[in-house]
């Protein structure tokens, strides 16, 4: 592996790891008022756009981590309509 | 600007911009309660490395979005930091 994608590695596994404990905290505590709908979409449709972008740049730490953030994201995009019924 | 590059600058303000609101709320509201200072200093790091990376990867959308979230998340870990003392 490259020194680019070291860097990268770094890069992905850190904003992933990051992002992670508040898709738990929503999962546990159900609590999505402090989240919105709108912004969701945007950092859902945004990361979806990375992971493409990723593909096109070659870039396998862009894509391994806008995979994962992608998931993450529906999650919460998801949490939110869910819980917001209630 | 190629195509690749109009999926790049979609993508930079799609995240970009789901990202201020946050920044925005917590220099309003100074509760910083619900952030967390590991997950605050794991997300600088990882998004000043995205920075370096889209230097190297000559990514104009990937050096453009970071460079305002790195901006962004060091206002959020300033905002933990001086608000938490209180």
């Amino acid at each position: 592996m490259d020194f680019t994608e070291i860097i990268g590695f770094s890069a992905a596994i850190l904003t992933t790891a990051a992002f992670l404990p508040q898709v738990y905290k929503t999962w546990k505590t159900k609590d999505v008022s402090g989240l919105s709908l709108p912004m969701l979409l945007m950092f859902f449709i945004g990361v979806f756009l990375w992971l493409v972008y990723g593909f096109y740049k070659e870039s396998p730490s862009m894509v391994s981590a806008n995979a994962i953030t992608v998931v993450s994201a529906f999650f919460l995009l998801y949490f939110k309509i869910k819980y917001s019924k209630k």
